[in-house]
């Protein structure tokens, strides 16, 4: 089904179930807002975005541009800050891929240093926490000039982050672990609720890589210590009932250490997407 | 702002605000399912539905097809079974009102006897639990037929029904409390959570009005026995903080007793809709 408004609304979807799913360890869920980003505003940035959701599944370049017009219409919905711009990096390409065709790993391999610049500016609109690409300060004025003149595709600043942020690492590896979510979402969405399926696929997900937002914020230690905690929560179980109070004080744990696998939700949100469209239904 | 998009966008996020406020008593929310009806099916109609929403942004005339639109495609997306049946009777007007600068009491005294024919078609596919219209049996083949041949329009059946049906009321009354409700909600946005102005609204409006959905299922005396709780719970208070206690505790005996205000809900997010047109932000 590549109709791009049933597209569109697999991705809204897609980030209104993942910001629902509870208890999400650390995360913005049902239960639980940050001190100025909240549930609600989640749901209205995943609601409000839908012109950019559609428009980037009738397209196969610009990806760019659409990055930084999702980031500005999520900003005109609500006023929690940055909600999805790590999603729409992931979203927008993979909205572009299932429309057209054409194969994701093909459309990001495909930018340009145009998408480049665009990309920069709608990192200073969303105002994201990031680790700087080493030659391409993102603080720099300059830097959107410089890879003008370079030719820097959006893809070659993708595969200098790849290493230290999960959603670039996504890009550049053909967008594996977003598959892995949705074969794993849709599996288990046979035998639990969506909302466990998410949860469960959420946990598998951050125990088996260390989250790269939480890495940026704390440091490389904090993220492959938190991962080993999930693992912990996780180990042997098979469903999410029999480790409810586990999830719960990992959740709390984390709430409070404000240590947010914000990636990891990127991620998942990536999965659920590939996942609606290929059928999963609610 | 006229843009039927983003008309659209405001009667999705007024359904999904509306399902995620809580503790709402007796309907599902974040924290309550029903057996059948979960809080994901009704996030899935809202996304779901987008393009109908969008198209009665667009539209002057037909609100009886429009009807019939949206629940069937309420029902691609999810397999709760009917979510926002009655919210669609009110917000189909609402966006054909919006969208066209007709005044909604305009648009519905317009509709024909058509309108009414396909919104009985609406009826038996949503599969809703209604009182019938004393002279068209909804269950009886030819009512259809008799509709057509007596030019009964679909406003003609609203007023038959306008008395035992909070959302036929608002077809005959000018939306009276829709707008009742818009306002409230942005007057207490201004000093709580958009979640708790919902919530403080919808128990106001149970107070003030017995819900016809727990009429239709319960009888007269108990839809007026569960307002006067509403109304001892909200009695003297200020916010929803202060009576948190009590509210859970409604909430509870009313999911006990399957006494849920279906249309009350119906009325809030028609209220909703009307105040994020008219500007509210989350």
């Amino acid at each position: 089904m590549n109709d791009p408004s049933h597209l569109a609304r697999c991705a809204q979807l897609a980030m209104v179930l993942e910001v629902a799913a509870h208890p999400k360890p650390g995360n913005v869920d049902r239960d639980h807002d940050f001190p100025d980003t909240t549930f609600e505003h989640f749901l209205a940035s995943a609601v409000g975005t839908y012109p950019v959701l559609e428009e980037a599944a009738r397209s196969r370049t610009g990806a760019g541009a659409l990055i930084r017009a999702a980031a500005e219409e999520s900003l005109r919905w609500q006023r929690g800050g940055n909600t999805h711009f790590g999603a729409f990096v992931l979203l927008i390409p993979l909205l572009m891929a299932a429309g057209s065709d054409t194969p994701a790993s093909k459309i990001v391999q495909n930018t340009t240093s145009e998408d480049a610049v665009e990309f920069y500016r709608a990192f200073s609109i969303a105002n994201v926490r990031i680790d700087s690409v080493p030659d391409f300060d993102l603080g720099e004025s300059n830097s959107a000039d410089r890879i003008q003149e370079d030719g820097i595709k959006l893809f070659d600043l993708m595969r200098l982050s790849a290493d230290h942020d999960l959603v670039a690492n996504e890009w550049v590896s053909g967008f594996e672990r977003t598959n892995w979510c949705a074969d794993m979402i849709t599996k288990k969405a046979d035998t639990m609720s969506i909302n466990d399926a998410i949860v469960c696929t959420f946990l598998r997900m951050l125990a088996e890589t260390p989250d790269t937002f939480i890495r940026t914020k704390f440091g490389k230690d904090k993220s492959i210590e938190i991962s080993e905690r999930a693992s912990d929560v996780i180990r042997g179980s098979r469903d999410l009932a029999s480790i409810k109070s586990e999830v719960h004080e990992f959740d709390e744990s984390l709430i409070r250490e404000k240590a947010n696998p914000g990636s990891t939700a990127d991620i998942i949100i990536g999965g659920l997407f590939v996942a609606l469209v290929r059928g999963l239904r609610v």
